[in-house]
């Protein structure tokens, strides 16, 4: 079940737990009213689940240095509506490393970063018919909000009208034993059913993971701007994020310009069916030749950059949209560049939970991959170096295993 | 005749010229070819027209402290396709002052400035059949551009995809006797015919010269919005252009929201026929009442300002149009606000000319005007202050006569 309404979790919902735990404890048959554990064992462990807090383990930032470390620390108890997942895989996008260093503003640390998310749901709470335990579930971006508000009610719960929407780390959670949420750098994460997403059998844990905000982020405003096939697509700035984009529009149909500013990355480019790769000059100038060519374009680069030469290779009226977050989430335009492009200028924010399923579902049907490089979690502090440099290719999975 | 391809101007086309004075000396008929001179004096002086370079008086900015004083400077000869204008009224733009002073760049002075500019046609050139000596015509902010690429001949001419857009004043020109152009705060102007448009007989001078820039300005995206009656639009800024903008609104069945800092304009602004004014606190925060009401929002604020607050007043999906040109013509956003809002933000730039002219027929035919309070050049530095100080009600027009 789908609730809709706000549930009650974890300790909160102590007299509910208490009745669970009465049957559980009578040894009475769970078939009727849900599978509700794993295997014997979890069963036997029923009690952690869903009285006491979770113990979890994982990497945290304890500063703004950008360096993680091992650390244990606690998930809430299983709530009716919530699911327990035994993190398979969590995969490293570039902002978890802006917020860590508080490039979008201070943190409370310890966090855990990630919201790229696989495993397999170990418990779930009283309500939950959307998972049984074993299925594979995949969570994203964000991890509930109001589910009352016609945003919510209509699959945009990102745009919760309410403010609600509660992202999957560093957010004040009351339910959290922490006080803010914790992400996927962990061996657990518990989390409201609707916040989950299922992950089909036809695409691995590792390849599913990067879906749940590269795969969303840059499918959402692609299939808003309902493009028509053969229409020229430009995506600007190959990582995570761009390397999806490019994917997703060539699936789509799109003839897609990729640019990029790292040469190596060329014939990988272009081996996903791009019509052509740009290495973007220092001065941006070769980017003249572009001007008015695109019917629209995604940009995906995370940092602070000068908007004006890319927005001008969009025909007039076309839309720009701009999906990386940049320090401080600032962007600097020029209102004559864009008097003179008469490009629409527009910024996407991931998507809901019902369009984030769809695009898991999409790339696992289709064969649409990203590609990855699976790391232990003592490389964590030397994969994000590398993405800050721009040499990740194109997104590092953690393998949850070695937390 | 609207002449496409790239005329002689002035001296630089000297054989025409002596083919035409030849003609005038001999004291024959012009009926046959136009009526080139307005009188037997004008007549009399069209070798000064023609040949010899054209002495105009004005106001113009020698440095950038935005304090103008009188000068005599010379204008072109009036070539083969252009017109020159008796200026009668020429009104002040915000942007003259931003120019003027340097915010958009470093400027070539004594400069004069003034892109909304009335007055009556003096001369004209041999090959022009669009106006007579005689005919009611104005000029904004271009007086030339390419006439051939695909902009130009499908009325784009500001967005001339040969970059030969030129600007009123302030813009190098080989033809100017100055270097550069000239603007319109002056008692003449040379401009190629295309460039003029007629001012018809039930509008005065003087409430015609702010259509030429606050008029087309405000009325292109309007029209380009193309927003069904009943529809709410909103307005922030309420000075010269969104004064247009909310009777303009208001003519073509908009529900108009009008946003101001300006307590004591509210009385005008309500006589104008809007829905509601909003006075807009300091801190921005009764903005938040409006969020997501609107289904646009065109915004003519001239200087750097937090746009987020505003723009979040549109309907997720909704135009977001920003006309004003704040200093460096620079824009800081919150890429998380325009994510959040789903607004589409983008600018516009004038309009075409055959635009400007449809803004002057409609606003004549349906008796909408500029409010204006009509000054001597001797107060033209008083009133800059005063377009600074926000204490303009609504535009400045300048009479010609007092220069």
């Amino acid at each position: 079940m789908e609730n809709t309404e706000k549930p009650k979790k974890g300790t909160h919902s102590r007299k509910e737990f208490l009745q669970r735990t009465v049957l559980a404890g009578a040894g009475l048959s769970m078939a009727g009213s849900g599978q509700l554990f794993a295997s014997p064992e979890a069963e036997q462990n029923s009690a952690l689940f869903f009285e006491t807090n979770i113990k979890s383990k994982g990497y945290a930032a304890t500063d703004e240095s950008g360096k993680l470390s091992p650390w244990e620390f606690e998930r809430r108890p299983v709530g009716e509506d919530d699911i327990l997942i035994d993190v398979k895989f969590a995969s490293i996008c570039h902002s978890d490393i802006h917020q860590m260093k508080g490039h979008w503003g201070q943190q409370q640390y310890p966090q855990v970063p990630g919201h790229e998310i696989v495993g397999v749901v170990a418990a779930v709470g009283k309500n939950v018919t959307k998972f049984k335990v074993g299925d594979r579930a995949g969570v994203g971006c964000m991890v509930d909000s109001c589910m009352e508000c016609d945003s919510c009610k209509h699959g945009d719960e990102q745009h919760c009208e309410r403010g609600e929407t509660l992202f999957t780390y560093g957010y004040p959670d009351e339910d959290s034993p922490t006080g803010i949420t914790q992400g996927g750098y962990s061996d657990k994460i518990v989390v409201r059913d609707h916040f989950a997403v299922h992950i089909p059998e036809h695409i691995s844990f590792e390849e599913g993971a990067p879906l749940l905000c590269a795969g969303i982020t840059t499918y959402s405003p692609l299939m808003k701007e309902d493009f028509n096939i053969g229409e020229k697509v430009g995506v600007a700035g190959i990582g995570g994020l761009g390397h999806m984009a490019v994917k997703l529009a060539v699936s789509k149909g799109a003839e897609v310009y990729a640019f990029t500013t790292s040469p190596d990355k060329v014939e990988d480019i272009k081996s996903w069916g791009v019509k052509e790769v740009i290495v973007v000059n220092d001065d941006m100038s070769n980017l003249g030749a572009y001007s008015k060519t695109l019917d629209y374009m995604i940009c995906t680069i995370p940092y602070q950059f000068n908007a004006a030469p890319y927005e001008a290779c969009v025909k007039p009226y076309g839309n720009f949209t701009y999906v990386g977050m940049p320090d401080g989430f600032s962007i600097n335009l020029s209102n004559i560049a864009l008097a003179s492009t008469r490009v629409n200028f527009n910024a996407s924010l991931i998507g809901g939970m019902p369009e984030t399923q769809e695009v898991v579902h999409y790339c696992a049907d289709y064969g649409i991959r990203p590609e990855i490089q699976v790391i232990d979690a003592k490389e964590i502090n030397k994969a994000w170096e590398n993405v800050v440099d721009k040499k990740a290719r194109y997104r590092y999975v953690i393998d949850a295993a070695t937390f």
